[in-house]
């Protein structure tokens, strides 16, 4: 199972990564190697999918894999064509294209919009490879109880083989395991999941692949976040043996519909050492969470063309974080931390600022914004005559910090990496064009809950305070105005977030979270600030998906939008 | 036919809008009332139809509408459930349901992700209302050829009603007459088309509804792009006439499945006055646009909440333009203009800029950002020391100028209006943050060559010169240095939007776009320009979609994406 990491639309690039994993394969003798769902255009590859070009190089860099392909069964993902395109898995051996598989589920829920691009496919069939019954499915297909994989398994497969590109999230890999083992179990086969690995714009992917032997047992795992060859000796003469025992297979089998083979080749490799299969471990919660914004963030800058990132460090937890994220993802000699204080800075946020960039080891630009602030107010003094200090002033500082961000990003050709984290994306507390602008949003996906919790991990790690301990400890502030907390204006964040958790992501009603002990003029409150700043949510910039339901292509709510619940 | 511009989300104004409806119909002894699709909920509901309460919220207000519709028979887009969820269509008469129809085909391409939210409806039916045999289906349905419309028709209907919200592109009104028309005299019979109006986010539905005899010629037509009843006596009994002398629908009806037909009322109005059909009238291009334009622009601003806008004026052409529809949509007193000179601004711009706003009758402020970004200058100059001017210092000053507008929005609560065009969009000739800082984009779908034939017709219109004769005859500038014209980074706008139009809106190949005559180097010049600025198109504000692929919903690519075209 070759777990690689793909560049959407680097048709060239995605096609040399597959045909040398094949050569990799062929010198241990493997039978059969399997790559992920659309691995040669990278996925997803949305709207590139309208433009009849890219159809017709996806199908010519298929051929120059056909003719790379001698000693071994390939399972490559790619767009299929005839008068329409399908989502499909190329079976190819001794240089020949020996069938094709469409497949029949398409997600269109979530982050996935396969119904825009795809026709499903009609009819699943068995491909007989060194005398193995080999059933091929991708992603959805196997979450189908009733799917093509259950088909296949009663026409005789021994093995189903799932080529997936499954985004990560919280929780993803738990509910993947469960799911694949079950199926195994149920239809008595075995399952090879290959999952892709590497950062999409929002979207991680975790890698992670899998089989499962017709038991439900996990018996071989890949890295996770990570590039790898997963090898694996498969004793499917087991699956006979299981089936024997198992009568529901009989019973189900009276009604399944036949199912076409069709033998792609015969040629058992008898000289080949047996291999043993590696179960690589699975990472705890807060590891899990950090390599995911570690790859997403490695990923979008340097799939993009970036080499150095740059960061306005406040000395607070948000932007302490996601400078730890970015020297983690590219080095510390490609992380810029720029030190803009407002008169409003507290001289301990800016040590904390400096003894984090210090820890770290990188290099930072102290650049006041006083002076250009006064400049601005100066400016404004007519217009605003008679008018109160209210958020302008405040967002005016946000804005300077942003508009020197950005230059230093133009001069230098550097990333701007924003700081903010879901709980102040879901109540815009959070300056557009300010704190917002940047390239790549790290933490957006992480409430602020979770920002400590990861903060916490880091330092653990490292087994030393990267991150001081005082970021831990004071409380949270924009330090926009004089002795401002974010506690001003918001509730506690420890009671914040839960609210927020359900009614993003689970879509409680008001009722639902009220009943859940908070309190009911806060819950309305949080609700009103969460629906009326979608307009700064949709000109945010992309950040990594973390939970089941981050902001942008997972939760699509209209601008103009009225609804108010009745209570 | 109740063309009615309900507001998203707002159950409650809806529901009033569509009783009240009701209410003025019954007045009229009208037998039947139809109201666009989704009236209900207003039109994309997006996430919303992923919250169980709201779908509770739309059946309780269907409830209401039931109570309040006794003499008529109203038909109501709402979201039908069971244990599922439907785009669906309520036959109510005296107080009851007496039948629902569930939208079967389900658009999922363009702007559309129904099947991200709806099951599709299986059967059609058929409603006898006061005598005459009526099928109702909903928007996408009467697209098919082989739709429920025929299968109705086959079993008798004489009138179909199609119940849509089908949002306004460029050449979409002949489009849909061609199709109507077509189904009409196909089917030999009345199709009945209520079409929704109003602006939501970056959809402007433009109204239009209409009324086609069996022989497919247009017999009435509503208004366009605005509310409006229509009203027609239909003469039910020629389409017996015509069918005798067809003989296409003997032959179809051999082979057509029997559909179920339900008895809504019997209760002819013998009293009634025999009333005249209105065929309103059809609007030439550039009227056209430039109403939805306005309409998209003060829905976009009520519908939100705000009362005035803010424009940054240049004395280009499209602030110009910008200025012009925001006073046609709002009002001359609630559209505030911003000058913001900088050394590069020339006198005669400053002037017309001027101009412009006491033409319009409208309120300016002057900011000159001149001191500002000096100050900018100043803090930068140690970190920039060596480099070179570049659009880092462009880049600047327009980021100035967008914290200007943001902090007058943010002060006074004005939504600030941005004024790029799609030309700009497309190459990425735009500063994020700077010009493109704002609420909405009113004329982000314009080409720039459009831009100007809209800016004429509002001069011809008002018979006067409200935009000054000079901003049409100068080269345009952003005026960010020293003699900038668009020309030294662009090529001329005749040459460029042609071909953006067929990148961007037709999906044409490098060499397709090559063989109509424009430079290979240019045209790949330009593919690059517009692909690698995709990063500054998600973070855009949205926009009136005007052409039939505007950027936002209707054209999703990735941003990392590395795909070159083969040559």
């Amino acid at each position: 199972m070759a777990q690689i990491n793909p560049v959407v639309g680097d048709l060239e690039h995605n096609t040399k990564k597959i045909i040398s994993a094949i050569r990799e394969a062929e010198k241990i003798k493997a039978d059969l190697i399997c790559f992920p769902e659309l691995v040669l255009t990278g996925y997803p590859p949305e709207d590139l999918l309208l433009k009849p070009q890219f159809i017709e190089d996806n199908l010519e860099a298929l051929q120059r894999i056909i003719k790379k392909t001698k000693d071994i069964t390939a399972i490559v993902g790619f767009v299929d064509m005839d008068d329409d395109i399908y989502n499909a898995a190329a079976i190819i051996y001794n240089q020949e294209l020996k069938g094709v598989y469409r497949k029949i589920f398409l997600p269109n829920y979530g982050v996935f919009d396969e119904d825009r691009y795809f026709q499903a496919g009609k009819e699943p069939s068995l491909f007989v490879i060194n005398d193995a019954k080999v059933g091929i499915t991708i992603c959805e297909d196997i979450w189908y109880a009733n799917g093509p994989a259950l088909l296949q398994s009663l026409n005789g497969a021994e093995l189903v083989v799932n080529i997936s590109a499954s985004p990560y999230h919280l929780r993803k890999r738990k509910l993947r395991k469960r799911v694949l083992s079950t199926r195994a179990s149920d239809y008595r086969v075995f399952i090879a999941y290959v999952n892709l690995v590497g950062g999409q714009d929002e979207l991680v992917f975790d890698g992670g692949s899998m089989i499962f032997n017709a038991e439900g047992e996990l018996i071989a795992q890949a890295k996770i976040f990570e590039e790898d060859l997963l090898v694996a000796d498969l004793n499917l003469g087991s699956v006979f043996r299981k089936r024997l025992h198992d009568p529901r297979r009989r019973k189900e089998k009276l009604k399944a519909k036949e199912i076409e083979k069709i033998l792609v080749c015969n040629n058992k490799k008898t000289n080949r050492e047996k291999i043993e299969a590696r179960l690589e471990r699975d990472l705890k919660l807060e590891e899990e969470i950090f390599r995911a914004l570690v790859l997403g963030t490695r990923d979008y800058a340097k799939k993009n063309g970036f080499e150095k990132v740059v960061i306005g460090l406040s000395g607070g937890i948000d932007s302490s974080l996601v400078a730890v994220i970015a020297v983690e993802a590219l080095g510390k000699d490609n992380v810029v931390g720029v030190i803009m204080p407002s008169r409003f800075t507290s001289p301990s946020s800016l040590e904390d600022a400096k003894t984090l960039a210090k820890n770290l080891g990188i290099k930072t630009i102290t650049l006041p914004i006083t002076g250009i602030f006064d400049k601005y107010l100066e400016e404004l003094e007519d217009v605003f005559k008679g008018k109160k200090w209210d958020s302008t002033e405040e967002n005016i500082q946000a804005r300077i910090r942003g508009n020197i961000l950005m230059a230093l990003s133009n001069k230098f050709g550097w990333l701007v990496l924003t700081t903010g984290n879901k709980s102040e994306m879901s109540v815009g507390y959070t300056t557009l064009y300010g704190d917002m602008a940047g390239g790549f949003a790290v933490i957006k996906d992480l409430f602020k809950t979770m920002v400590y919790r990861i903060a916490k991990y880091v330092n653990e790690r490292a087994e030393k305070e990267i991150i001081p301990k005082r970021v831990f400890e004071k409380s949270p502030s924009a330090e926009l105005r004089a002795n401002q907390k974010d506690e001003d204006d918001l509730p506690p964040y420890s009671i914040l977030d839960p609210i927020l958790q359900s009614y993003i992501e689970e879509d409680k009603s008001f009722r639902e979270i009220v009943a859940k002990g908070f309190d009911e003029e806060l819950v309305k409150k949080v609700i009103k600030m969460v629906d009326k700043n979608e307009y700064k949510r949709r000109q945010a910039p992309p950040g990594i998906r973390i939970t089941p339901r981050a902001f942008g292509k997972d939760r699509r709510l209209p601008i103009t939008n009225r609804y108010v619940p009745r209570d």
